[in-house]
């Protein structure tokens, strides 16, 4: 327990939570020149694969990555497995495999030296940092700066969007299409940053919380697991998230009733296919809070969210409130979300 | 709670647990002509890459086949995120690659659709299932029957590691080699269902346990994911498990003192790099139990275990141990480990 006022805790986070409307704006105003650059050399170089490589929150860009390259542009995609390089010296052929490598500092070694291998193994490598002078863009033929200026807090939120945003105009551009729908996104995370109050009022519910289930589906996947590692590092709750399909698949027998469990139900087919999610977690008795843009069936609790439409798009967005829930409640529980303990900002694992 | 003895719950479980030296004998013995066939085609069909589906306990098998298929054979691997079909309906190019789906019953929607359409879209396809007469093997091009027998117990063990060893054969027939050191894993399998004493004697440390994680690294991640649902389904404890590399990227933060952890420590590289795992818990005062060759650090509680060389081959036994923590602890706790609430024996999810 700290003995600062809860609401002074986490100034860093809080900031650079608050800092998300510009540094997307930036990024779609001063990006595009380097990303269209990029775009045409991977265009050159026509991928029949994709490889990402990251960790932490950097891994769960990824994971939206592997979707929009298999969705928006038909390449099939996949998360690396650093230890396969980095533990076992595997050597895949890799030409014609665009390998891109996300890190916030650009210095984790398990990121840097597959990215060094995959260069030297034939792929197009493509770093996506918010360091452009960091061993990683040392190491890779490309480099894209995520233009979030410098994050302190150790809970990665600006730069965990300004990637998503990044991979989203990359690949848009590679798919030769303008991305327009991406232009009011710093308007509508304004909105979402509005939504401040009612959130901190739902995070009251979680202040005694010994564990949280979050779920959502597809391209949303990534948002639940980065909306746990948040909880985790922001409030020292343990977390866990799972894609619902994932979750019926097994998981679901951990949670029985009262356990809280918050759904993001996000636009379209996804929120679509969260009907049978919903419909079995409720079955079970759970503490449901939904967070989407609608209420949700009896028994649930609804945060009604601004609407994210298009899905594709959401990520950037849905992951907003989960910052600022996961920031309210670290100060509620009297943890300082700067100070998550035991991590450092730049974790170097092999 | 059961009013039967706690002793005899789970008989199918128990059962199943205890036949895997058999499923792995009649492989061995039986499977080899069906393995070599299909590896024959692979090798004429010469992948670029590899794509496994798969759900659930399947894709614990999967996430194994990519370390085999990536370390073993030079060949980039992917796990396919069912909803990019199944939801978003793309339709990635997919000749030359190889397409490997891995379903117990081949029912589940979200496993059998993907691999049609992979088939129809270039790719190699190949089912890995009990079920040979099932809609995944009318719709894969090849399908290697795993002969297990029939799984009752919703928990499934034998019909994984039957999947992991139909993995290994394929995957080292395709590479030429003989898989000679699979050999004995039968009767390494029976000296560590010999454990069983000293692993119900452990289990009474977490009859009351809220959650617990679990962990292991490169090969054996799978291990520790498939560790944490067999605890979920058998005890109904909330567990989930990381590589020790991802933890240290984050999720580390939601353990403190007297946090329940199980590591499983993997003999040669995995083994090494499990040394800064094991030293960031024992900083965080963790509850340790260890589950590895020698005796841990001062501080932690070891259950010793055969030697499990070579790490390649390791998961195969590793899982054995916990197969049988899963169903010791669901007995002390009362429940039956049969019928986990809720969750049937076939999933079906789209």
């Amino acid at each position: 327990m700290s003995a600062v006022a809860p609401a002074e805790l986490g100034p860093r986070m809080w900031r650079e939570i608050r800092e998300q409307p510009d540094v997307l704006r930036r990024l779609l105003l001063d990006g595009r020149e380097a990303i269209d650059r990029v775009a045409a050399a991977i265009r050159d170089y026509a991928p029949r694969f994709a490889v990402l490589v990251a960790r932490g929150t950097s891994d769960h860009a990824a994971a939206y990555g592997k979707y929009l390259l298999e969705t928006r542009l038909g390449v099939p995609a996949s998360l690396a497995a650093p230890s396969t390089t980095t533990l076992y010296h595997s050597r895949p052929r890799l030409d014609r495999v665009l390998y891109i490598a996300i890190s916030q500092s650009g210095e984790s070694p398990d990121v840097v030296l597959p990215t060094r291998q995959a260069a030297g193994s034939g792929a197009l490598t493509v770093a996506i940092t918010n360091q452009n002078q960091s061993p990683l863009s040392a190491v890779a033929a490309h480099t894209l700066q995520i233009m979030a200026g410098e994050e302190k807090a150790v809970a990665a939120t600006k730069s965990y969007t300004a990637s998503l945003l990044t991979l989203f105009l990359l690949i848009e551009a590679v798919a030769g299409r303008d991305a327009r729908e991406a232009n009011d996104l710093p308007q509508r995370c304004t909105q979402l940053l509005d939504r401040q109050e009612a959130l901190e009022q739902i995070a009251l519910r979680y202040r005694d919380a010994e564990q949280i289930l979050i779920t959502s589906r597809g391209y949303n996947e990534a948002t639940a697991r980065e909306a746990a590692l948040k909880l985790v590092e922001g409030a020292r709750i343990p977390a866990v998230g799972f894609s619902g399909a994932d979750l019926l698949h097994g998981p679901i027998a951990m949670v029985e009733r009262g356990f809280p469990v918050i759904a993001f139900i996000p636009p379209e087919a996804g929120g679509r296919a969260m009907g049978s999610v919903v419909e079995s977690l409720l079955a079970r008795a759970v503490d449901l809070l939904l967070l989407g843009p609608q209420h949700g069936p009896a028994g649930t609790t609804t945060v009604l969210l601004p609407d994210m439409r298009p899905e594709y798009l959401s990520p950037v967005l849905a992951i907003v409130p989960f910052q600022i829930l996961a920031l309210s409640l670290g100060r509620l529980r009297g943890y300082d979300p700067d100070r998550p303990a035991g991590l450092a900002k730049v974790t170097r694992t092999l």
